[in-house]
C-alpha cells in the first residue's frame, strides 16, 4: 500500500501507531464486504486493490488524536473512528467505481477497472453495493447524528458530480463555479472526515468546525492537484487513466484560467484547442500562458489556508501529521 | 398516477385515507430532494414523474394500518410512517434510474428515461444522489435499526442485482437461482416495507415477520409478472422498453422452465433462438412449451402463499386491502 505519507521521515511511535490502526480499518473494510455469494466476493476484491492513499481513514485517525494529544494515543481512537474512516473510505471507494464508469477509464491504480473487466452494468451495481454497505456500517454505531452528517455528506458530494456534468463542455463557467463543484465533490468529505474524527474523540463542535475547514482546504488544493496530474501526469506513476478530464469535456483550474485570462483571438484559439481535445496544444498553452503555475500557486494558497487552521491547536504528533499531510497533498507525483 | 390498486371498488373511508396519505408521502420525498442547485432540482423533477404504482410506500402504510384495526385509522399512522414510505420509494426510484442505464432503456413511464435524455454519466449520478438522499432521510428519524434494517435490504438488493449480472446469458442456471436472485432484487425491499410498517405501529417482531413474509411472496408474484410483461406485454400499456431481458441476457421464470423442460434437441432449439434474441420465435416456443402458462400458476402460487399469511391477522378494512393488492400484483396489465 502506496500511503499518502512517507511515514519512514515521521515519529516513528505515531507512525507505527498509525499503521497498525490502518490495518485494522482495513479489517472492519472487509468484514462489512464479506457476502455469502461468490461472485460479490470476487468483484470486493478486486476493488479492495484500489485502496492506495487512505486519505480519508488517515484523516479521521489525525483528527481524532489532535483533540488530545497525550503520551498513550492508542487510547484516544476507539473503534467509532475505525469505523467513520472503513465507512468514508468505502463511499470514496464507490465513487471511484462510479467515477470510471462516468470517465470510460481502463487502468484504476495500475489495474484493471471493473467497467473495463466486467462492463458498465456490474461497476454500477458494484459501486451501489459500496454506497448501501457503506451506510450499513455506519448504521452499525447507533448514532443517528453520524449517519445524518454522512448521509448529507454524500448528497453535496452527488450534487457537485451533477452540477460538473451539467457544465460539461461549457468552457465559459467561471473560476467562482469550479470551486463550487471541488468544494461539493471532493473537499466535503475529507472535511468531514476531519470532522467526525474530533468529535468522536470529544472534541466540542467549534473545534472541530476548524478541523473541518483544515479539510475542506486540504480537498480544494488535493482537487487541483489531480487536474494537474491529469494534465501533465506521467501515467506510469500516477497509475490511472490520463487525460480524461479534456476527453470528457470537465473544467478544470488550469483550463478555467487560460480561457478567462486570453484576448479574444486568442481566447477562440484555446477554444478551438479544447475542442479539438488536442492534449499536446492545450499543455503548451497552458505552460506559456502561467495556467500551470497559476494553478500550482492556487494549491499552494489551499495548503497554507488549511496549515492556518492548525495554528490554534497545541502543537503535537498528530498536528505536526496533519501539517505535513496538508503538504504531502500537493509535493505527489500520484 | 396510476396506483396499484383501483381504489374506488374499495370501502370509500379507507381509500380516501390512503390517497390522503401517499400525498403527503410525497410531500416528504419532494421535500428531501429540493436542491439549492437548479441543475439538480431539474433533474428530481423529472425522476418525481416515474413515481407511479406507490406499491412500497402503500404496502408500508397498510401493514401499520393492519396492525390496529381501529375505527379511527388515521391515529395509527404517524410522521415515520410516511418517512419510511418515502425512502422506500427512493430506494426503489434509484432502482428505476440505474436499471435504465443497465437495460440501455429509453422510455420509462410512457416519458424518456434520464439516460436517453442527458446520458449515462448523468443517470448513473442521479441514482447515487437518489440513494444517498434516501439513507439522509432515513436518518433523519433518529431510529439506528430503521436505518440498519434499511441499509441491510439495499446490501442485499445489490447483491440480487449483481448475482444477477453475472449470469448474464447463462441458460443453465436453475429455478433455484432464479428465485434466489428474485428475492433479493426484488422481494427484499417490499417485504422490509410490510416489517418495518408493522413495527412502526407497535406490533410485535414475530406478527411483524408474518407481514414480511407476505411481502416477500407477493413481491417474488411481481417480479414473475414483470418477466411475463417483458416476454408477450403491449408496450403502449407497460410503458416502458419491453423485450430488454432478452436483449440482456437476463433469466426470466418463463426461459428457465422452457430451457430445464425439453428434450435435447428441443433444448438446443430453445438455445439457439436465445443467442439469436429472437423475439418472436422465443414468445411461439414459450407458449408451446407451457412456458407462459407455468410462470402464471407459479406467480399465483406466490399471490396465495401471501394471502396465507394475512389469515392469522383479524380481518378488517386494511387486511382486506392487502388481500387485493395481492391479487392485483398478477392481474395487472402494466
Amino acid at each position: 500500500m502506496r500511503g499518502m505519507l512517507h511515514l519512514a521521515h515521521l515519529d516513528r511511535s505515531i507512525a507505527e501507531l498509525l499503521a497498525d490502526q490502518l490495518e485494522q480499518v482495513g479489517v472492519v473494510f472487509e468484514r462489512q464486504l464479506a457476502s455469502d455469494l461468490s461472485a460479490v466476493n470476487g468483484l470486493c476484491l478486486h476493488v479492495e486493490r484500489y485502496r492506495g492513499k487512505m486519505l480519508r481513514p488517515t484523516l479521521v485517525l489525525l483528527s481524532g488524536l489532535a483533540v488530545s494529544e497525550e503520551p498513550h494515543d492508542e487510547e484516544t481512537l476507539n473503534e467509532r473512528h475505525r469505523v467513520v474512516a472503513a465507512v468514508a473510505e468505502m463511499i470514496h471507494m464507490a465513487t471511484l467505481v462510479h467515477d470510471d464508469v462516468l470517465d470510460e477509464a481502463d487502468v484504476r491504480r495500475q489495474g484493471a477497472t471493473v467497467n473495463h473487466l466486467w462492463g458498465n452494468e456490474t461497476a454500477v451495481m458494484l459501486g451501489d453495493y459500496l454506497i448501501s454497505n457503506a451506510f450499513h456500517l455506519c448504521s452499525s454505531l447507533g448514532d443517528p447524528a453520524v449517519n445524518l452528517a454522512l448521509g448529507q455528506v454524500t448528497n453535496t458530494l452527488c450534487e457537485g458530480e451533477l452540477v460538473q456534468l451539467h457544465h460539461r463542455n461549457d468552457y465559459s463557467i467561471d473560476e467562482a463555479t469550479y470551486f463550487e463543484i471541488v468544494r461539493r465533490k471532493t473537499a466535503s468529505l475529507i472535511g468531514e472526515c476531519c470532522r467526525q474524527g474530533a468529535l468522536l474523540s470529544g472534541a466540542k463542535p467549534e473545534h472541530a468546525e476548524s478541523l473541518y475547514r483544515y479539510g475542506i482546504a486540504l480537498g480544494i488544493a488535493f482537487q487541483i492537484q489531480d487536474d494537474l496530474l491529469d494534465l501533465i501526469g506521467d501515467e506510469d506513476i500516477v497509475g490511472k487513466s490520463l487525460g480524461r478530464d479534456l476527453e470528457k469535456g470537465k473544467l478544470t483550474l488550469p483550463v478555467t484560467h487560460l480561457v478567462s485570462q486570453a484576448n479574444p483571438e486568442d481566447r477562440g484559439e484555446s477554444l478551438r484547442v479544447l475542442k479539438q481535445r488536442d492534449a499536446a496544444a492545450l499543455r503548451d498553452r497552458l505552460r506559456d500562458h502561467g495556467s500551470v503555475a497559476y494553478a500550482q500557486e492556487t494549491a499552494r494558497r489551499f495548503v497554507r489556508e488549511a496549515k492556518s487552521e492548525l495554528e490554534r491547536w497545541p502543537s503535537g504528533r498528530a498536528v505536526r501529521m496533519l501539517q505535513r499531510m496538508a503538504d504531502s497533498v500537493i509535493d505527489r507525483s500520484y
